[in-house]
C-alpha cells in the first residue's frame, strides 16, 4: 500500500480552512504568518512562494520579507523584533539556510518561541523532548509523519522503530515523537554498525538521510511500514527539467516487502506545509486565548 | 571489572578544587551555588546537606534557602528572581520534588538558564538535543556516566547502547549524550516488547528504571558494559537502618557476564554531585568571562 500524502494533507487543509473561518468569526482577525527570506536561492524562493499560496487558500494572512543576500545581522534581527511585537503576526518562519555571514542560531533564538511555527527554537525543542511538557509548535515534517500514520491506522505503540538520520529538523524530533507514541526507537546514523541488519528489525522504518534510494528491499522486514523523508534530485535526461525527484528509499523494490510506504513525491512532502499551516493556526489561537484571559 | 565511581568522582573533585582556586585568583570571587528546598522531606534534606558540604570542601560558596512546606508560589518565585539577579550566585538548584501545590514547571523555567546547573531548564534541554548547539549545563547524572566511561577508556562510538527508562533527569538525556558520542542508541521503556532480548543486543546497557535488581544476567551480552543508575531501598532486617541500597541491576549475577559494571552504592551516585560542582564552576566561569568581554 502507498500512503497518499497529498490526500491526507488535503483533508487536513480542508478541515483547517473551516477552523480558520471559525477563529476569524470568534476573534475578528485571521492567523498571520510572516516569512523571512535572505538571498535569492531558487529552491528557497519556490518554498516561500508555496507557503504564501497555501496561506491564501486557507484564509491565513501572510507577510513576506525578502532581503538581499548581503543583508546585515542587525537588519534581520530588527525584522524579527518587529514581527515578535506585531499583533497580526502569530507565526514567524525564517527560511533556511541563511547566507553564511549571518549568525543563524542568534536569529532563530530571537524569535518569540510562542510564534516559532517551525518548532525549531531551542525552547520548543526542549519542551518537546521533556515528558510532561508541551511545545508551542511541533516540527512540521516529523509531526506530518505522525499524522500520516494516524490517518493510515498505524499505531506505533509497542512497535520497534528505526530512524535513519539525526538532523535537528527531521531525524531527532521524529525519534522523539515516535518514542512518545510508545514505540521503541533506535536512531541510526553514519557511525551505525550493520545498518541493514538494524533496519530489518524495524516495524516502522523512517529514512531521513538525503541519499537517493539508499534503503533497499533487503533492508526491510516483511510487512514493515516505511516512511521516506528524502527528496533528492537525480539527473534524468528523459525529463524536461533534466532531473527527477527520488526519496531515500528504493520505492519499487521496497514496496514489494513493506505493508505500507510513502512515495516520493506525494508522500511526506505535502504534509510538511500542511503542518506549518496547522502550527500557524494553533499559535494564533493560543495567542488570542492568552490575550482574553 | 567494577567501575569505581567514588574514585573517579574524587579525582574530578581534586582537579576541580584547583580550578576553583585559579578562578578565585583570576576574578576575585568564588563560584556560588544557591539551593532552594521547600518542605521537610528527610531524603531531600540529606541531599541538600551533602551538596553544601561538598561545596565547602571545594571552595565553592553556597547559599541555602529552606522554606516551609506551605511556602507560596510567589515566595519561591521571588527567591528565584533574587538569585537570578545576584552577582555572587552562578548556580541555582531547586530540590525536587516540590510540594504538590506549587507549579513546578513555572518555577524551574524561571531560573535564568545561564545559572541552571541541573541542566533541566527546557532551554538547556533543547540546546542539548540540537546538533551544533551547546547547553550551559549538562544534566548531572548522565554527564557523570559519560565521565565514568571516559575514565574507563570505553568509547561509545560505533557501539550499540540500550537505555532502559525515559525520565527527563536520566533516561532521555543519557540517550542523547550516548548518541552524540556516536553510539547507536535505543530507548527502552514499559511498552517495549521483548525487553530482555533487546538488552542482550547492547554493547552498553544503562538501567534507569527504579526497579530493584530488575536486570538479570541473562539480559546481558557477554562482555557488555552495564551502567546501573538505580538507587532503591529494599527491606533488610540484618541492616541497622532496616534497609539496604540496591540498583536496578542484579550486580552479583551480571558481573559474571559483563566486562564492566557500576556498583550500587559507589558507582553512578558519587558522580552526580561531582558533576553538579563541575557545572557550578563552569557556569561561574562563563558568567565572569561574559562580564569581562
Amino acid at each position: 500500500m502507498q500512503i497518499n500524502g497529498r490526500q491526507i494533507a488535503n483533508k487536513i487543509r480542508e478541515d483547517l480552512k473551516i477552523d480558520v473561518e471559525n477563529l476569524v468569526g470568534q476573534y475578528g482577525m485571521p492567523p498571520g504568518l510572516a516569512t523571512v527570506l535572505v538571498g535569492e536561492d531558487p529552491a528557497s524562493q519556490t518554498y516561500i512562494r508555496n507557503k504564501h499560496r497555501v496561506c491564501a487558500q486557507l484564509g491565513i494572512a501572510s507577510f513576506r520579507y525578502d532581503l538581499p543576500t548581503d543583508a546585515s545581522q542587525k537588519e534581520v534581527e530588527d525584522i524579527i523584533d518587529n514581527l515578535n511585537a506585531r499583533d497580526d503576526v502569530h507565526g514567524i518562519l525564517v527560511q533556511l539556510p541563511l547566507p553564511a555571514h549571518l549568525d543563524e542560531p542568534s536569529i532563530l533564538d530571537r524569535i518569540n518561541f510562542a510564534k516559532d511555527v517551525d518548532g525549531l527554537h531551542p525552547m520548543n525543542v526542549g519542551l518537546l523532548a521533556m515528558r510532561g511538557r508541551t511545545p508551542t509548535s511541533l516540527p512540521c515534517t516529523p509531526s506530518g509523519v505522525i499524522e500520516m500514520l494516524k490517518a493510515s491506522d498505524i499505531d506505533p505503540e509497542g512497535k520497534t522503530a528505526v530512524v535513519i538520520g539525526r538532523s535537528n529538523i527531521v531525524g531527532l524530533p521524529m525519534a522523539t515523537l515516535l518514542q512518545q507514541a510508545n514505540a521503541t526507537v533506535t536512531i541510526a546514523h553514519s557511525r551505525t554498525a550493520n545498518l541493514p541488519v538494524l533496519c530489518r528489525s524495524a516495524d516502522i522504518l523512517v529514512a531521513a538521510i538525503g541519499k537517493p534510494e539508499m534503503v533497499q528491499a533487503d533492508w526491510v522486514k516483511d510487512g514493515a511500514v516505511v516512511i521516506d523523508v528524502g527528496i533528492n534530485r537525480v539527473d534524468d535526461a528523459t525529463s524536461e527539467r533534466g532531473y527527477r525527484l527520488v526519496g531515500d528509499v528504493d520505492t519499487k523494490g521496497v514496496e514489494k516487502v513493506a505493508s505500507a510506504i510513502t512515495p516520493v513525491p506525494g508522500g511526506v512532502g505535502p504534509m510538511t506545509i500542511a503542518m506549518l499551516m496547522v502550527n500557524t493556526y494553533r499559535a494564533a489561537k493560543a495567542i488570542f486565548e492568552a490575550k482574553q484571559s
